[in-house]
């Protein structure tokens, strides 16, 4: 007998009736939750999250925040209560609970089959292959022998990687030769979690796209943009990538059916590894809105938060075409320990474009994402000067 | 004796530390807070509104309501007690009261001073009159003897006005001869307050420009728009508005001296007539964000929002450009008494370009203002297509 109720949210679209505003919960409340919260609040829809704790960056703008554990079905469940669809700011959450909160008939998007298939890399990778779509060559390795055998066979270096739980670099070791197994193996706690290896990617740029897909299949596919990572954090993002239109054209293609191989809901981040002799691998997908999108909410006619909120509550999506020649993001860093606030807003805002986000954080720590800046331009040259003059007027923390 | 207080607030720039980041108080909590709350968070400015209800439009998007009577002093300096600096979203509030707060040692832009010049209509022709700005001719009138003669002199018809509280049109009465004398005293009730009398303006069509302007004087003035009055209340607002150059330069300078006349502090909405011979004559001011500004949010590089927030904050102001060649709003407003949530939202969404504002109203009534849409185009024909298209699939309320 299927444990699925038959009460909860009505089925069906949210919001068609006129009847109330809609309601959406999202699980955390970080500075993509907040940034959601900002591009819902003119579509009249309402944000409900739930954190850790009350002080969080989406706080300030939220309608309310539940305070709870993510992986507790009660606190998820009681998120669900108040809104009429659930989203996620972020893919570590306990795909267990929230099947708990689905099964009692709440709806979730992106769903636990899409989370499934994305939170265990492996899986993943083992999806987007089967699917016919470009990836680096990859295996499960059980033991430390079965990596030097892989290792082998694929050539060292080779990535070792964890299953679950990596971001921004961390879970990731880089195995130059058989005699770093042991460290590897120690360093990633293989004998703690499940690990997998992919091939080394001798790549020669990283891309990326974000991809907003709603229930009924269509799609808003957003620009090919260049991501230059610094100490494996997104630092610079420039859109559109200055690459061969072939290449942008099957970077897009292999990001859509990559969404669509995981059936996901809402958007997405999908980033890859361009190679010299022009093939396009896909590196990772992320379940949620993507910091490679950032730039999208001035540069875009329909920012990747705007379409996610569109696309979870089942409404049209708008479009992603950017609404100037160039967009550059650059991330804002805590340079060490101290308030969230910036120094130096003042004399950023003086630069003419440089749109200045500040996620409102309660503390800085070195390397933390504290804010970003976008700015928009006739060209890459003129965007990238612009975002990087006002980043660099701004601090946050003090100087390590 | 001073009774100015040095307790309170320090003075100097807000934020300037970068201890924590700073917070904005806003008398009132409707649209005006609400838009101005979400422009206020990517700067990391948190907001508090006080509001007579707590399920106000900015209460969604604000980190806190404090409910309560704007023109009671102990209720605006609870709000002042949690914030930088206060501002307001609206004319009607008690200047008497805000002055206790002041004095008390509180931050409040605009101040006072500006907003004693422009709550009492005839004070604020009479301050424009004097900085030698060109108005409609005017006078006090104490009695209907009084308006009778006014009328000889000016020439029928003549606009009988309240000297305060009068807004979209309330407080006006067209005096077309002196037969209609009676029926316009009793109408505005000139036994009970104050009126003053203008020549009828026979104006070929309306202008407005939202100037934002800094404690230091500088000073963003966004483009001259043609504002398209229904009902008394702005329907249609066209930027850039299709006159003359020399007619556009003339309007923004005296929007522009009109706000020094008065020493504004913040983002100012000032109404004018066109006249068939050129002439520009200032009709009103508005010492707050102006429905005439709307479509800044996507229209200009910097929205009147976030100047507004900058100005009050004592930071640089953004550029008042226009991001395309058109932008064109149209109201959204209650067709009946209802729910604040749209009807065919979905529809409106499949608009390319067409960008929804929803003001998160519990109830709808006829006339209220509930949203409104802004799109861009090449030209204002073509933005105002979009954006007409896109306000006509929305409907509030039950039709009449």
């Amino acid at each position: 007998m299927s444990q699925k109720s038959t009460t909860g949210t009505a089925p069906g679209k949210i919001g068609a009736g006129g009847t109330r505003n809609p309601r959406l919960g999202i699980v955390g409340g970080g500075q993509l939750a907040r940034m959601t919260a900002l591009a819902a609040a003119p579509l009249g829809c309402e944000v409900v999250v739930l954190e850790r704790t009350a002080d969080c960056p989406a706080a300030g703008v939220a309608k309310q925040v539940i305070t709870g554990n993510w992986n507790e079905p009660v606190a998820l469940m009681q998120l669900a209560g108040l809104v009429d669809v659930v989203s996620l700011e972020n893919e570590f959450v306990s795909a267990d609970a929230l099947e708990i909160m689905v099964r009692a008939g709440h709806r979730l998007h992106p769903g636990v089959k899409t989370l499934r298939l994305v939170q265990d890399k492996l899986v993943q990778k083992q999806t987007l292959a089967a699917a016919g779509l470009a990836v680096a060559e990859f295996a499960a390795v059980a033991s430390p022998a079965e990596l030097a055998e892989q290792g082998k066979r694929l050539g060292w270096p080779v990535v070792l990687k964890a299953r679950r739980n990596g971001y921004d670099g961390k879970g990731n070791f880089t195995v130059r030769a058989e005699g770093e197994i042991a460290e590897a193996w120690q360093t990633l706690g293989g004998d703690r979690q499940e690990l997998y290896v992919e091939a080394f990617c001798p790549y020669v740029s990283e891309l990326a796209v974000i991809i907003t897909r709603s229930a009924d299949g269509s799609v808003a596919e957003y620009p090919v943009v260049e991501t230059i990572q610094r100490n494996h954090i997104c630092h610079v993002v420039k859109a559109p990538a200055a690459v061969r239109a072939e290449i942008a054209q099957a970077a897009a293609r292999s990001a859509h059916r990559a969404i669509e191989a995981i059936d996901g809901v809402g958007s997405f981040g999908v980033e890859m590894f361009l190679l010299a002799d022009g093939r396009v691998l896909i590196n990772e997908l992320a379940p949620r809105v993507h910091n490679s999108g950032h730039y999208t909410i001035e540069g875009c006619v329909c920012s990747q938060f705007e379409n996610h909120v569109r696309a979870v509550l089942g409404w049209p999506l708008g479009s992603a075409a950017l609404r100037a020649p160039a967009a550059v993001m650059v991330n804002l860093l805590g340079a060490g320990p101290g308030s969230g606030a910036p120094l130096g807003i003042e004399r950023a805002l003086t630069i003419p474009g440089g749109h200045v986000h500040v996620y409102g954080k309660a503390t800085s720590s070195a390397g933390r994402k504290m804010g970003h800046v976008t700015a928009l331009g006739a060209s890459l040259a003129a965007a990238e000067a612009t975002a990087r003059q006002t980043a660099e007027a701004i601090q946050f923390g003090t100087k390590l």
